[in-house]
């Protein structure tokens, strides 16, 4: 099925928002086989978008618009799609309740404009909005499909992948059918992955594999071309085995949503484990990455930010003698406010997180430089030294990625 | 003048690279009074790239391309631009020295296929690459015009605004210039903002006013279209006072790059105070959303992420009773782990965060039950009771930024 990705929306246009969405999109059509051939960007004007549709039409079977389907007058994607193929527009039942419920959570007055975000095409198949109130739709035409998307991305992203992606597999079935299994790895780059498979990735026909560079992990996606599942499982499995076997030292988990943190608290709760974190540079970033995990209160009782050599002193009992001699960027440092935390907030771990996030340097060392410990009831502390790169946010967030890969490794034993 | 940008490369519709060009190119060009009403990306694909720059040569005056300018097969935009207008390519001398000077210092072979990145076309404005070997064009047709530009960030940058932007303001001058204010709000939807603006936002014609919704903040963009710096001044502090007279209550700062945890770090930098935390539900988002900003060390010393009622009582000192009777999701908790913070990181300002994060309800109180504190060095401690919603991640987000507009209210002495 040829493809195409229509962004609306004038602050594209003015260069304040970059298009992401079509960004997402298309990878995820690729993976389903899906050819995207055309991405376009329109601004909220009736009459261009209009022109566009007509064009597309005549080039793309699927046609999916994103974003102007929010409360005000500039959001015009549903009234022109509408028009364009002729039909008129409904108010989803669902969505309704959904914004009544939303306001009266709120205790503020609904505004007659925001019953705009949940009209939808008559005949239309509507997409909830799991993380929004303006409802989405899956459109069935005589030769043209359509699918309306709003436009955050963090809207955007779980109704297509919860709700769009599903109704395409379900209303377009293809005989030939894409089996994907997605490996993740922390602790290797792109590159080098790269290159360690590289006879793999040059003689890939089926399955396929493609990797993709995230912020501080590496995932790759092999996908097997097959008539049934069964096959699909042995396509997949032979190509995981040969890749572990090269770079299984870096393989932490599985899944297109998963995460290293998600595997981390996991692995706490099964073996009935808990942690604590005392953070400087992260200032907190390893603590809250564990609070985007529902019920991580089982496993995560709290901890501290000490950003302060007095809060260092003070919160947690470090020695003011020891910080003065060795330093707050030290692995002194590290090993006492990981071993102080434990103490304090009786676990079985404590991670601890000091150095230099930038721009400056501090107390001689370099930016990037970041001392690591985990303390681990009844075993010895490990401290690592870490020479991170890129800027201040990068350095925080391969932080706390190497923390977790750390008790990763220690809960499983490998360190 | 009508403009569009056109960029090309498979690797854009596969969704491996974002279309960060097309972002950067339209923001200098709306600042240059140069209106772009459409983004394409199409694959290295000759016969689809023809199609489109029919199209465009119909819609647009300047068509900007960029990508394919290199030395490979599928680097083919160049080509395909040449048989489309009709001119031949030559050789450019000084990229051609260039060329062999760079090739000559890494002491490698040049492989032919190299010589393609520095034809352009015949009779167009060479444009010398800084920080790479394709060399660009600008070539003026008349009824059209074109810019080719190299695809990598780096290379196109640094050509656009050194080598194109003062030729094209040299070849194209124009009279009027637009210019841009973005005033940024929290604590009003961007329903509500626009229904209060209503009149304004119809009637606009100069400036005109753009809203646009962000997780959690809304903000206007007022752009002006002048001769000259101090019309634009005027008209936009016009269109400000207007707009404040009517939801100043809701603003809290100016600029496309600036955030409330920003003006709030600078409020405490500016008046020499210092603040703590001590997070629940939020679990150190709030002092890791501190953390993002460098030198808040000045600040922000230190605080505690007490997620269990366990540390909640062993860090904060709080009475176990007082936890059992009033639930930890309260008001008189909230006021509680406020009130010890401050005392334990002797600071000027503590805040609080105590609530439902979800998926499940706590204690009997709906997801999205927040409650807020702040604590002041020889004040009343205030207790905000919020009702957030969406979900899990957006509860929390939203409960940082209520955090840090209560304490920017104060210290404005505005509660």
């Amino acid at each position: 099925m040829k493809a195409e990705i229509i962004a609306v929306g004038t602050e594209l246009l003015l260069g304040q928002v970059v298009n992401t969405n079509a960004t997402f999109l298309s990878e995820k059509l690729a993976d389903m086989g899906i050819e995207v051939y055309f991405h376009t960007v329109v601004g909220d004007n009736p009459a261009r978008l209009e022109e566009l549709l007509q064009l597309a039409d005549q080039r793309s079977e699927l046609i999916i618009l994103c974003g102007g389907l929010g409360p005000t007058d500039d959001d015009l994607t549903k009234n022109v799609l509408a028009d364009h193929i002729g039909v008129s527009l409904v108010q989803n039942a669902a969505g309704l309740e959904a914004l009544k419920a939303f306001f009266a959570q709120r205790q503020t007055t609904m505004t007659p404009n925001n019953l705009r975000q949940i009209e939808t095409l008559k005949d239309g198949i509507p997409l909830p909005n799991r993380t929004g109130l303006a409802i989405g739709c899956l459109y069935k035409g005589k030769k043209n499909n359509y699918i309306l998307l709003p436009g955050p991305p963090s809207e955007l992203k779980p109704m297509f992948i919860e709700q769009a992606r599903p109704l395409l597999e379900k209303e377009f079935p293809t005989t030939e059918k894409l089996t994907s299994r997605v490996l993740r790895f922390f602790g290797i780059g792109e590159s080098k992955l790269v290159t360690d498979l590289a006879d793999m990735i040059e003689n890939q026909t089926n399955p396929t594999i493609a990797p993709y560079a995230k912020p501080n992990e590496v995932t790759l996606r092999i996908t097997a071309k097959t008539e049934d599942e069964a096959s699909a499982k042995a396509l997949l499995d032979q190509a995981e085995s040969e890749i572990l076997a090269k770079v299984g030292e870096f393989f932490y988990g599985y899944g297109e949503e998963n995460s290293l943190v998600e595997v981390v608290v996991d692995l706490l709760k099964e073996n009935n484990l808990s942690l604590t974190a005392a953070e400087s540079l992260t200032a907190g970033e390893f603590q809250a990455t564990l609070g985007k995990i529902a019920g991580v209160s089982e496993v995560f009782p709290g901890g501290f930010v000490t950003y302060s050599k007095a809060t260092k002193a003070s919160f947690l009992g470090i020695d003011s003698g020891l910080l003065e001699r060795e330093g707050v960027v030290s692995e002194a440092c590290a090993k006492a406010m990981a071993e102080s935390a434990l103490v304090l907030a009786k676990t079985d771990f404590a991670l601890s997180f000091t150095g230099v996030a930038g721009p400056d340097e501090l107390e001689g060392k370099a930016r990037g430089t970041v001392f690591i410990g985990l303390a681990q009831r009844g075993k010895t502390t490990i401290v690592t030294e870490n020479h991170f790169s890129r800027d201040r946010s990068y350095i925080r967030h391969s932080s706390v990625m190497k923390g977790l890969d750390m008790l990763r490794r220690s809960i499983l034993n490998k360190i």
